[in-house]
């Protein structure tokens, strides 16, 4: 009998955002996976910390490539093979018959690190996917603040895209998530400007965790912003 | 003491998908409140009935208003009146110093029904809101289809949009999700095909519920869609 492979979504950030069926699958779980930079801990591991107990941990370890252009053929290789190694070492517990629950913060299949390992095993091994609640549902729930409505359009953006393209996706949209903050914030600031936005959008830091706060974007000074930050501009223009 | 205000998102369906901090707060509330459309049960209400017990309930009840065109100020103004009555009767236990949860199905400030208590309510009473798995997710999770990775960009679009807009948001995005399919298939299926993407595509019906199914769009006959099937385009194009 072989194991079954069960991407888990851990939520944003709060344990107690976990679903009853991700705290289920990890308790049942025969093996608990999770990506790592090498030398760091965990974001999803620290959220289910208590559930783990004594069970059989594979802590799958970025290599370390921030030294290679992302756009160079070599980062591209490095990663593949990183990932082609960890799918292996995932598909050696369920040749075993080891039920293996990998954990994703957030949603597996909405730009979760899971996804890696899904296209490379889930054709091959019975395969689950348990939904979290993404980063930007807990960043805006915190922040209190609706979001889109009816017939509104919503776009995610990476804050990488180029300025003016990032003021046309705006200006299109009804409600918008910019993610991938950190150092973008001026650019998306004076995009977001552009489109006549920038006295509705919301800069919510570190959603649903401990130390997460949120401000206006036109509050939010330009010095320092991490990566995970993200912008939000509300939709639903009608609203009474 | 005037009592709290908890929007409370209960996931797509599975009852399971209930987050733990949804099923404390709903456990922990004086009141349970739900919309539903007069004479019809409130789906909300069915995923959390295990946890109701003798709870006091408010039902919301949706006025007739299938009669009146929608983007008549009739219409408007008969929802907005309903919108006020329902926020006074939450607000009545509020006063009371009661606890209300307001359910909302998937994500309470993403499309959800609960915004409308919310923008009435929210700046006069202690308000929290607690984050739920969207429709969206459940459905690619049930169909175990990776969405979007990396730099993507994701558009939301609505089924009601004109063909050649669909056509252009689509070409210019990286994934979508097409909501209120329903009896826009036939042209949601063109403005698909137009962008180049149809044999890519999703459909979903009833994402995470017991009788939820999905098939390939190119697949599924233009006969009949309920108006809460999904459509799903996935990104992520350099997948390996």
């Amino acid at each position: 009998m072989r194991g079954k492979l069960i991407g888990v979504g851990t939520g944003p950030g709060d344990p107690e955002l976990l679903t009853l069926k991700a705290v289920r699958a990890i308790e049942r779980a025969d093996v608990v996976a999770y990506f790592a930079k090498q030398g760091n801990s965990s974001n999803a591991r620290a959220i289910v910390a208590d559930l783990l107990g004594g069970k059989v941990e594979e802590q799958l370890g970025y290599p370390v490539t921030t030294e290679i252009d992302r756009r160079h053929d070599d980062y591209k290789s490095a990663t593949n093979g990183f990932y082609e190694e960890a799918a292996a070492r995932v598909a050696a517990h369920l040749d075993d018959g080891r039920t293996v629950a990998v954990l994703s913060e957030g949603d597996p299949l909405f730009y979760g690190s899971y996804m890696h390992i899904h296209v490379r095993l889930a054709n091959r091994y019975d395969t689950e996917v348990i939904p979290g609640i993404t980063a930007m549902s807990g960043c805006w729930s915190q922040a209190g603040m609706p979001l889109v409505q009816g017939d509104d359009i919503l776009s995610v953006l990476p804050g990488t895209l180029e300025e003016n393209d990032l003021t046309t996706r705006l200006s299109g949209s009804d409600g918008a998530v910019i993610m991938k903050v950190g150092r973008n914030l001026p650019k998306i600031r004076r995009a977001i400007d552009a489109a006549g936005l920038l006295d509705r959008a919301i800069y919510v830091e570190r959603g649903t965790m401990a130390n997460g706060h949120h401000m206006r974007l036109i509050d939010k000074a330009d010095d320092v912003a991490p990566y995970f930050a993200i912008v939000l501009v509300p939709g639903w223009s009608t609203r009474p």
